[in-house]
């Protein structure tokens, strides 16, 4: 089953609206399958598994990181393709909560006969599918927020200079996170100061997260980075109906989507904004700030990770801050967090930490 | 050598002025004999090892992480310990840059037909006798910044809230750091708002460090708990000419240790009173803040190593900064530190960095 969480990871961020489940076929001992979710959400990973290995998939045991579907969709369903294919005993490390499935996986393959152990591993797949889930039970997105930060805690100087503060190994990672998100989010101060394009770059990537700004009245500039790119790779630009007509024709005119999201005081409702994420599919954002943006999402409650790179670097209280005010009135209001990880990355540390 | 290092860590914050050397004497295959320099500076390292060693000395050899005294001072001449107790090789990991030695006790080492070997781990040595060689080299005592912040970098919440930030955890191991450093700084911001006793508490500390306050004005209370264990484990107020005569009288009074130091702009001219803390002995400085003093130190170039403990708490932009204003003008004139070590302590996340 580890096995089979770390192959389904090869499909974070490009499985969207489905999971990226794994898959691992052993028959006497042997692994004569194995397989991931494939870009797009299919074919599914116990397809995979089961084309990889033919024959062999008779009378063996199959490893799966959430419960096989059992509904007619664009592929018919997993759980009859194991059966049919002569699998013996599932392995089963999570119950899909999609109402679709929803333990009607795990009971055809026993209606077929088939020996089914459920939740190997539960914590570890509850991580894996940690997108998956919360988009089917909370109508909401999986988001990772990146920090990148001084060791003082400031993220540009007082005139606004921020590049470079981490180093490159830090950056390269961040573009690898990316890449295992299904979307990039900036706020639009921070695509304003510093003209983002926000692709993944220089790791060989095979596809592009959808890249995403709030801007509740599109003030970004249609001819910036993402305007002149959003032809080649998705851009979906949120606002509100504050925005001007001339600037939603202008970026759709560069093959942006647009996306009207309800007001909160002339702002965008950050909820509101991420319900229609997850509305439209997306699993797993990376948020990339500033610091309004990253305050708006944890006041909210919205922030499930935190990822934070800190540079061997001071800038002082003049410095601009990785996030904006908080509003606490007492310090056991502060919100709270456990740390996963830490690490060296490059010249710079690295710490990994969940609300 | 690098056990020598080891135990010659032992040492460090309770033999200033003097520096804290390890002795590991080995004679055939075996240590016979192990050594440190003891509290207050002496018996030195050698001589520890020696007595252990007894007559297993003679035709061993001496492992000893810095040059064997060749001065009379407070006890004869380690050197020539070393030769009268029959050592037949000395391996030393640095040359002595104090001018009564210098050269000169692996001269007489060499004269008494001891064969030397000079250099071995010698950057691990400058590491490990890092404060002692500052002093001597530079009239300055070696600065370890302490700052514990939020994962934004804050150290207190608007109202000025901090109790507690970091996990007791990391409180412990900041107790521990106190404990192998000659001497705590804080600033009178800091003294006055937290009234802090800045002694080593809960893990069994055989002696306290020297508390030290920079204060221009003696505007801290006499009352304080600073003031009222001063003369139970030594105080020493820094202020300037500016410090009225009654509140020196009252610090006096407690038996706190003043020490006048010359202004610039009003405040306590930063590098002069690190070299005042030289001149008194003083090797090696652990510096808690505020934020206004770690500004002042890192302005002036004056601190060595940063240790960082982070916490998983966000506070925001309206929380108090780490570090005060350092006026930068632009990022590459930002200080930069290397990363030495990351790890989790506790709750809290803990990295030392070094400019």
């Amino acid at each position: 089953m580890a096995h089979a969480l770390r192959i389904a990871a090869r499909g974070l961020g490009r499985t969207w609206p489905n999971p990226a489940v794994g898959c691992v076929i052993v028959n006497n001992g042997i692994i004569v399958g194995r397989g991931w979710t494939q870009p797009g959400g299919r074919p599914h990973a116990e397809v995979m598994a089961l084309r990889q290995a033919g024959a062999a998939a008779r009378g063996a045991t199959a490893y799966v990181t959430l419960e096989p579907c059992a509904h007619h969709g664009k592929t018919g369903p997993c759980a009859e393709a194991l059966a049919a294919a002569g699998i013996a005993r599932v392995v089963s490390a999570l119950q899909d909560p999609d109402p679709r499935v929803s333990g009607k996986g795990h009971a055809i393959l026993r209606a077929a006969g088939i020996a089914v152990t459920e939740n190997i591993l539960q914590p570890e797949a509850i991580r894996a599918n940690a997108g998956f889930l919360k988009r089917v039970t909370q109508d909401l997105p999986f988001v990772t927020l990146k920090l990148a930060t001084t060791l003082d805690g400031r993220i540009a100087t007082a005139n606004g200079e921020s590049r470079w503060i981490t180093g490159p190994a830090s950056r390269r990672m961040v573009h690898a996170m990316r890449l295992n998100h299904d979307a990039v989010l900036v706020g639009a101060g921070t695509a304003r100061a510093d003209d983002p394009d926000l692709t993944v770059r220089d790791i060989g990537a095979s596809h592009q997260p959808v890249r995403i700004v709030m801007d509740s009245r599109l003030s970004h500039s249609p001819d910036s980075r993402l305007g002149q790119t959003a032809k080649a790779f998705p851009v979906w630009m949120l606002h509100t109906d504050a925005a001007p007509a001339a600037a939603r024709a202008a970026w759709a005119g560069q093959g942006a989507t647009l996306l009207e999201i309800p007001s909160v005081d002339g702002q965008i409702d950050a909820r509101a904004a991420l319900q229609t994420l997850a509305a439209q599919g997306l699993t797993r954002i990376f948020c990339e700030g500033g610091g309004s943006l990253a305050a708006s999402l944890i006041r909210a409650g919205l922030v499930d990770d935190l990822a934070l790179f800190t540079a061997g670097a001071l800038i002082g209280a003049d410095g601009q801050p990785s996030l904006a005010a908080l509003g606490l009135t007492a310090l056991k209001d502060a919100p709270r967090l456990t740390l996963r990880e830490t690490k060296a990355t490059g010249p710079d540390a690295y710490s990994l930490w969940s609300f």
